[in-house]
């Protein structure tokens, strides 16, 4: 009925590809990205966190973003990567963290440059970064702590988010890079793609790039794989779908008094049935 | 921040008033509904199994619905109704349920007369119903293990899905009257409401008539309310919004390769934050 | 840290060899069976629920019943054996269960043919049977469902327990490995282990058979080995030794008045600091 | 079959009475001490992580601790104090914290001047406290979190822990007092009780004080009610105990290879019954 073999983020990182990744909070949301074609799904801390009317400033605790990525990756063939915030805390909290989460199936996770707890990256108020070699020994604790040689461990950066230039957003890399890293993630909130692209030019592609157009939402993907980007994360946009799809179904529903027209704009239930795999599970007891 | 002090559902349900209710998954369908206007939030067993990608047929359990329910209850302060199913198991199992949901602030459920496990009620295959003797020992063991008296027990009747005649469906509504029920809920397939309206005509009105209209969208709301129903609960349409939502956002993003179009279309980052209420939970450290 | 790679349980049972199994209901537990020289860990469903002062009869769903197990295998290096009751409902329950228990890294579980929902088998009031045809549709399914070749099924019979004859015993045991089980576990609440016996001498050995010596607690475990038996659970032991303790020491706070006599009879802080293997995780941040 | 109406703490704690608190870890353990005559439960950090063979290092997450406090509540009719370290981060994941417990029906919670993460209090390598004045705004946040009057906010200083002098513990413990905290617990891990009894000495007597006589075990329950204390918590006394018994029954096992002898000084079966009130649950169903 599941499919417990899923492919590992690993394995699709290769040279001259662009892998498209795309934001969910739960199974259901991973499922619609994986048919509509995503190569993998970001398991965002901001969307799970909202799908709790909650802010994303680490009040949902580990236990609660790794129970929804180990939700996600059960439904799914592709892989998830789980958006980890800092690491939810020093050292021995990040070796745990990794041990939970190699044992729930994810084989890929991103760990920012942050203290705990964590704020948005888009809210007002800055997060303080945490000293560069701090992280270089998180980093390390992270890698020493995987069990298996797929675990794969994305630093990200948000240098750039705390306003500070590309410059140190490239030392951190680097160091990042020494550390053990298997990716970088370059993470921005200008409301172009410029200084990413600035961080592109200058970075000596030893490992490989992500990005999260969230705020520079024209860079097309074409474009990222020529400026050398080797993943992109669309965060966020399923949840402010989502938000849009609700409020109107909701409101229309009042203001109609019935759901007879709203019914030519929403999925059938025969299309709830069908992501559930009804027919299969049912087969089992007939 | 939140507010944990919520209406009860026995407080809403007035003679004369039609209670509006909208199905949900999470606190933040939960929390649309009620800024929308609803009065009340269904936690739909439908909507949590579909948004684990899973069927609606009892494979998750109790303790993940309860978890939904309570996760959404934290969030609001419209009351939710937990969709119990058919109380998980036998009478045991229904007392444990009710101490568990009323812990954890539940203030009303459905349970209904199918045998457990359950198979979603629209799923071709029928459930077979229980004996109107047991389910009635079942809601009267229900109605002695709560605590609190605001705690509402809607039984529910899956007569009419099963093929059988009106005549039963008012048997055992009765039944389940005398055993102690606060509410019955009258479920039907049918393409049109004419069954529950046959219903309405003929229950003698001894409690109030919660009706599911999803197979027959084009009943109003007032038509409902001269009918003498006292709430409705419209169960899946928010989910069915949302896959819809989803699917084309997905789409979109890889057809076009990026998501300027698609910024017209869905709530910007700062709808999320303030659903979040982000700004509150900042002052607190500012 | 901690130990992610565990021995399987299909990988214990070799021919000619007695495993021996503690019950346990928590990872300190199965960590102190594992250190006493337990080859494996019995996830005890009795154990769990009695940990939650609940009674062993499918109260706790499989969602509690599973973290349990996997809170304990997180923590061995020996191999968890899952009671899994009755697999949790019906075939698509079961395989449901496959999925999940695999997920979590569990490699042996235990199913019995025994309705859901269940109750202990040394309960004076006894469960009815499920047919062997439907049970043998239910191993097959749950057979069928694992992904890995390691998962071992257990396939446990109640009819002794229900006061069936030996050679009911047989006729399901001879079915179950059939049906696929990899082993079975004749379970019997007689005061001696003579039908136990009886089962052994008539079995055509075509599987490993598992025992659980609760109420024939005289039976050795050489005498055991010598009778063809394959593995041992000794299921409830450790609890029973936890509430007798537990007694002891709140009685004899109260009664002194001090601690000072407890303390020659307790483990000390330091163990329980060795247990939890500070030190190694202090110096990941020193 | 439970009660789900239990005493608060704060009813507990009259003037005149010391309030006798045992530490566990599950409901099995609370059961034990309320039956022993404890008049509240304390839910110790060191124990449900040992539970968990993890150390007592905010590894495990608020989610764990707060389940584990609450299975030990629904199951007890005496109340749970709950060890809830330093607030689980910043202001707001004390506010959250408060809501969270509050709603799972814990009605007294410890929090203390360290930082997160947090390390055990007896733990060779010490912790540095956070500010007063920071601790003192937690406290204000945490007391205007609350909902209702009943919650009962035990601040725990540090300072004899981290070596400071009495003064300081003082100084802390009436600014603690000022900002609105319930009750002050002054822990020490010193040898002897004569810190904590300088402080009992020096303190204004304007909340009363909560002791953990861990380290000076000799220290009787009638000199401390002299000395002023309102509550002493035996933390645990009760896991100590548990991990000998664990240790001796394993043991026996395998070196006797039966378990006859065990039986003499275990539980027997029935206990557990009784424990779990099995033949309460049962009758519904008969």
């Amino acid at each position: 009925m599941r499919n417990p073999i899923h492919t590992t983020f690993r394995s699709l990182m290769q040279p001259g590809r662009l892998v498209r990744v795309a934001g969910a909070h739960d199974a259901l949301g991973g499922l619609l990205a994986e048919k509509a074609g995503f190569d993998a799904v970001w398991s965002s801390s901001l969307e799970v966190s909202a799908s709790r009317a909650l802010p994303d400033a680490s009040l949902l605790t580990m236990t609660e973003y790794l129970e929804a990525a180990a939700n996600m990756q059960k439904a799914l063939s592709v892989p998830v990567v789980a958006d980890c915030d800092s690491g939810y805390g020093n050292n021995a909290n990040a070796a745990y963290m990794v041990h939970e989460y190699e044992a729930a199936g994810i084989t890929a996770i991103s760990v920012e440059d942050k203290k705990f707890p964590k704020m948005n990256s888009f809210a007002d108020r800055g997060n303080s970064l945490v000293d560069t070699g701090d992280f270089c020994r998180k980093l390390d604790t992270v890698k020493n702590a995987q069990s298996g040689s797929e675990f794969f461990v994305i630093a990200r950066t948000e240098a750039l988010i705390n306003g500070l230039p590309v410059e140190e957003a490239l030392n951190r890399a680097h160091a990042y890079a020494n550390a053990g890293a298997d990716a970088i993630l370059v993470h921005s909130k200008a409301s172009t793609n410029e200084q990413v692209l600035d961080f592109l030019n200058r970075w000596e592609r030893r490992l490989p790039v992500v990005v999260v157009p969230t705020t520079y939402p024209d860079w097309s993907a074409d474009a990222m794989a020529a400026a050398g980007v080797s993943a992109v994360i669309y965060a966020n946009q399923g949840l402010r779908a989502t938000i849009t799809g609700l409020r109107e179904t909701f409101a229309s529903i009042l203001a109609h008094g019935d759901t007879t027209k709203l019914e030519e704009d929403i999925a059938p239930v025969r299309d709830i049935f069908a992501l559930q795999r009804l027919d299969a599970w049912q087969a089992l007891d007939s």
